[in-house]
């Protein structure tokens, strides 16, 4: 369950990033998640975890500052002894937005899962601190994770292992590297097993803000929402290993940049430009 | 449009198959459509012609055999001028089953397209009799016919090209080694563009039988059936080329052996055996 929220409506952005996001152009998505943390008067607060890097942290430090931020911190857990580090905690605490890069992870899960750090991510969120993630970062932010899966169009038993996120939301399961990796049989294969969840598929420099039960999508590729609330048979339960998964009646929806959807309705709607024109 | 039926319901089953159908163990697709032709009082025609290998139509004629026909004929059209060819034509008129190989679907309808031949199956299914198609040959069954495309799992425009094919039904495209392949981006992106028909990506060894509005599941993978009948909206009118497109409202079904599709309602259904549990 998320940390609840002191005040209806409080709760910051949980920002999906797809992966591969513009760090060089017009860096549309790190500009907007820069914005709703503050702007020029943002404290960044960048958890590299996921990568095995030493460059991470450092790159994207030097990439909120040229975009402008009062101050941007690497806080680099490396184990879970490093979880406990006092300085870094206040920094955390003091954050008005938080960013995790990509990796892999199960390695956010493995050392920040059950510490004081991931519990305060979740107080800050539902205080109103926006949490972004890219890549790894992304899979890592609901409370249902994708750690690993096969690529390929068609669901199948065993295409993809769950495990325990960071829980700031219980309502989407996210996939990254989308287009690119072909992954939507490994996110249909994850809904197959309890219809309760949205799936976003995020392509590579795409985003989803989601702010309360509204869900923006920014960036240059497009997101693909798997909506199985209206599943009229899972034949996960008596699939063998291997074997594809009846699904009937699932609902998709190819968003793009400037579309919208909100998580209450289901309902996903096209730019404002193309509404006007209907 | 497809040749007219001379009484309701006459019409021969239409048999696309997602390609690499098994043809040493069980020989399930091919044995249906056996069946299907007149079981052992059968006489199926190959054509081999999108294939650019002298072996594929013996290979296909020896399979037939050993399974059990009055009489397998490969009729080797290489070229438009084989077309003409008398003998051939009085056995396509004979078949009581007809087999299009894999290979290249531009190979098809670039060499039979328009020709007696072509007019021939038209009017031998819609008097009754079968005409499966594997992989290439799948891609070829229908009115529009996906030519060739990119992979990945998000529509975008130029993602795919269309092109008239035999055009048995025009309700439905077909996309072929779908999950080995990675194809459900380019299957939105040809419905995109029109959504009249219904999309189905076939697996490998994965056949639908396509019985007037009955479609009927064989095989050991999946049939991902796409039907965009009820979208809200499709952004492809206004995409950039290698832009992804936009599409609101897509319902998408899994579909794996024994499971059936209605083109009329557009309901799936599991397997009976399942509905008996339910």
């Amino acid at each position: 369950m998320p940390s609840p929220e002191l005040t209806p409506g409080a709760r910051g952005a949980i920002i999906p990033i797809g992966g591969a996001e513009d760090k060089l152009h017009n860096r549309k998505i790190l500009h907007r998640f820069v914005e709703v943390s503050g702007g020029e008067a943002a404290k960044i607060a960048i958890i590299p975890t996921a990568s095995e890097l030493d460059s991470t942290g450092p790159r994207y430090q030097k990439l909120f500052k040229r975009i402008g931020v009062a101050d941007a911190w690497v806080l680099d857990y490396r184990e879970r002894a490093d979880t406990d580090n006092p300085e870094w905690l206040a920094r955390l605490g003091e954050a008005t937005g938080i960013f995790m890069t990509g990796g892999n992870q199960l390695r956010l899960s493995t050392i920040l899962g059950g510490t004081e750090v991931a519990m305060l991510m979740r107080r800050r969120n539902a205080a109103g601190v926006p949490i972004a993630g890219t890549s790894a970062g992304a899979a890592f932010l609901p409370e249902h994770m994708i750690a690993y899966g096969a690529s390929g169009a068609t669901p199948h038993a065993g295409a993809v292992s769950m495990a325990p996120g960071l829980g700031l939301t219980n309502r989407v399961i996210v996939d990254q590297h989308f287009r690119q990796r072909d992954r939507i049989g490994r996110l249909l294969t994850a809904l197959a097993y309890n219809p309760f969840v949205v799936g976003f598929g995020l392509d590579e420099d795409t985003s989803a803000f989601i702010e309360g039960d509204r869900v923006e999508i920014v960036g240059a590729g497009a997101i693909t929402v798997v909506d199985v609330s209206d599943l009229d048979h899972s034949g996960m339960a008596s699939a063998k290993e291997g074997a594809p998964v009846d699904l009937i009646g699932v609902r998709l929806h190819v968003l793009t940049d400037g579309c919208s959807f909100d998580l209450a309705t289901r309902r996903a709607s096209p730019p404002p430009a193309v509404r006007r024109e209907e």
